[in-house]
């Protein structure tokens, strides 16, 4: 799907990168993660990622009224993770468009082998009229700016 | 990806439907399914269907200690719903592998139209060595009788 | 605390009961209930209580604005849960005041020992100005109608 | 029930404190936290103390299988709080038991006000008989130890 030419997506993009531990709640009987936990793991790396480039969802949606609903998720779980683990999630912008935002999340172990990966489309919507709307230009310059250029 | 000549899936397979209530806390800040939520009735679900076919977990993990993690789940969310929806959720297998399950999942409001479609992939494992393993007949036996023929 | 000759809450009160199933994912790696998973399934049955008196939170919330958030929550947790119990909860109104509700819920396993019990206290709100208000004349009546005379 | 020339807890007791930010995901359709949710940081919080003292549940639950099952937990919600709110959680230790443990948890918010107040009994139970136990001589120390003496 990547010409061979194409820079590695490391190289390409800025990362954020912030570590989540397991705690107890996250487990299930089986001693492993409950998988719907990953998704709230997600979203508040989703959201930790919309503060640090200076849009918090705080100002978004309660202020601005500005929605980011997810539209469309894609994940490998590939290794299970324990009750005290902590996992690294990398966040890098994939797809910028009128109103659509693609994000690609893995999550990394302490041995630095992926556990996890998803890719996160999202879509700004009005939270009055519950449409999309295309990213105000500050949003975009703040996603555009974390994005890397080619 | 289907050819054209290929029965439609209603047509070619059993579903397992179940209704699931869209509680208040469920919902978030914005009035709407808080997403992870989603994965969580998923799995509800799922658990249900394995009682349905007489494989229930608490057999399953307890005492046969075989667990059936998720290694993907790909994820269209396309109508957001609200607190006090009533969604009805319909199950079908799609693919019965040597340790592997694909199915299907389409969740529809009450006007009928399709709210999310999931397709998951799950894993026979075993709980002693956390490895994959070949379904067992019975449990076998249990889901391609559930799926019916083409 | 009771006086002797205090009739005893079940002949005193009319008692909502529901059942709810306990899932794998309301368990943790030590086999049995998550505790904090009670206090949704406690959010639910009070959720549904509502609805049967005919003040469901749709309406009260969404175009009533009015909350009622819990204020006081005393919990004993006598006999865990496991995965694949059925739990009975019966809620009675133990005393109305102006802004305030008490309600007391027992839950029950399927052999009738008590399993859980929480006093709750709720406080009619204005979800506009966040401040205690008293009960709308309606509300009241739907409470008290399903408050047996002692 | 204090005696007047009891010293206060403040001054009689160790405190664990840490952080908590509530997230989007916290929160409910009135914007508010969501209280089931504030026993997920409840336990999240005893969690990070048991590590801190040494006796993390990785070791106790995992090795050791002794579990610390909740008996009693007695709630007040004082203040609401916010998506975006950081709530600052003090543990103290209020009684060692053979087999039990008194804590109290008390959450403030940024402005120094006191939100939320947990009264958690919790007991030492053996995993394989789900019976109390008297806590093992070194976790007993652990925990007196970071218990000041009166």
């Amino acid at each position: 799907m990547t010409p061979a030419n194409t820079p590695l997506p490391e190289t390409r993009t800025a990362q954020f990168v912030v570590e989540r531990r397991i705690r107890f709640g996250d487990c299930d009987p089986a001693g492993i993660v409950f998988f719907p936990r990953y998704f709230e793991m997600l979203n508040s790396v989703v959201e930790d990622w919309w503060q640090h480039i200076g849009k918090p969802w705080t100002e978004m949606i309660t202020q601005r009224r500005i929605g980011t609903p997810v539209v469309h998720v894609d994940t490998t779980f590939l290794i299970p993770s324990l009750m005290g683990d902590t996992l690294q999630f990398h966040l890098s912008v994939e797809k910028i468009g009128n109103a659509s935002l693609g994000l690609l999340h893995s999550a990394f172990g302490a041995d630095g082998k992926e556990r996890l990966r998803f890719r996160q489309q999202l879509v700004a919507t009005s939270l009055e009229t519950h449409r999309p709307i295309p990213w105000p230009e500050d949003i975009r310059q703040a996603i555009t700016q974390f994005k890397k250029s080619p």
